[in-house]
């Protein structure tokens, strides 16, 4: 497509880089959950105008876990102000680890309010079974030092960073630091020395929210 | 809330103004469209964890059309790449006018690529009847306009720009300029002389999606 140029006023342009699957009707969901829907009840064709209905739950395909999905008393999606959803990013390359462990942060550059992203490479499974039955996970040990280093949000290519009883979500999310799950396309930022996240989701009253993660670059 | 500083890499931190309605369980919906539905399944306090269901439609609340809503052939949401969804913001003040035509533009500053936004002050009305049944409409030549100063997107706090048979959404989709409806808190933006607006809605494969607009200052 032709988009028009992007020559005005505000901070300059940066270059965007898309981290969030397309989200379609019957894609896999977590297991137990039931499949989404994304259902057209009217078409341009027929009706003369396009109406979808969308019936899912809200941990389906790329999105955000606020602390109500795990933390009794916790703050809601639509609690948090828009800075909540923007810092500057870190990647993490991870690729080829089952267990990924404190250790893997020696020599990494983190500080307060940063955004940072794992790279495990799983999301090239995503859309079949096997996405969610056997992934890379996160040790108590890596996110008790990503909550010292007060980061603002983890993000990752995989469905959860732990299983049940999901003690890293307890442990983030208590701290209001928010996950990001089902990122993709972060290969594309290990070219990229500084780039900032943004992740604004829809300020739906709930536990999560569908959500575009993006990556701006310069 | 107390969030970390945001004091590493990337571009320096803007200052941030959220400019969407939250997403409710029952909130108003378009007249004949269903009242959307954001349902607890399971709560943290009686389950161990809290996940909602949510079952809307989707021009409900702060939200954004894609052409396929109105022109066969049209684009998804999906189809768009970020930058679609993010560009200079321009405001434009129209209180007090049932009717916004083009001479509203007379002076305006708008360069292709800008997201102008409309402020008419209906959003006051937000969350009652009223605000469906009667509201400032945009004319075609307005649309027109628009058209030929290649915006990127046109965002109003308003559920349309227009009413059956809906030719500024036939005239502004067809040109793939994209429509943000349902705004808020634009007042915000009348002291700020340059900002950027940032509206990344989940990639749904559909020809809406609920979104938070967000103007980025300095």
């Amino acid at each position: 497509m032709s988009l028009p140029a992007d020559t005005g006023s505000g901070s300059s342009p940066a270059r965007l880089v898309c981290l969030s699957h397309v989200f379609t009707d019957g894609m896999p969901a977590f297991p137990g959950d039931p499949s989404p829907q994304l259902t057209p009840l009217a078409t341009v064709e027929r009706e003369g105008y396009t109406a979808y209905r969308m019936h899912s739950g809200l941990h389906v395909g790329t999105h955000v876990d606020a602390p109500i999905h795990m933390v009794p008393g916790g703050k809601y999606i639509d609690d948090f102000p828009p800075e909540a959803f923007t810092g500057p990013g870190r990647l993490l390359d991870v690729r080829g680890r089952s267990v990924i462990d404190e250790d893997t942060l020696a020599g990494a550059v983190l500080e307060p309010g940063d955004i940072l992203l794992l790279l495990t490479g799983h999301s090239r499974l995503f859309g079949g079974e096997a996405y969610y039955r056997d992934h890379p996970l996160v040790t108590e040990r890596f996110a008790r030092a990503l909550s010292d280093r007060r980061i603002k949000a983890l993000g990752m290519d995989l469905p959860s960073p732990d299983r049940y009883p999901f003690e890293v979500h307890h442990l983030l999310l208590g701290r209001d630091i928010l996950l990001f799950e089902n990122l993709t396309n972060l290969e594309a930022l290990l070219p990229v020395s500084a780039f900032r996240v943004h992740a604004f989701p829809p300020r739906l009253h709930a536990e999560a929210a569908p959500v575009n993660v993006v990556a701006a670059i310069g």
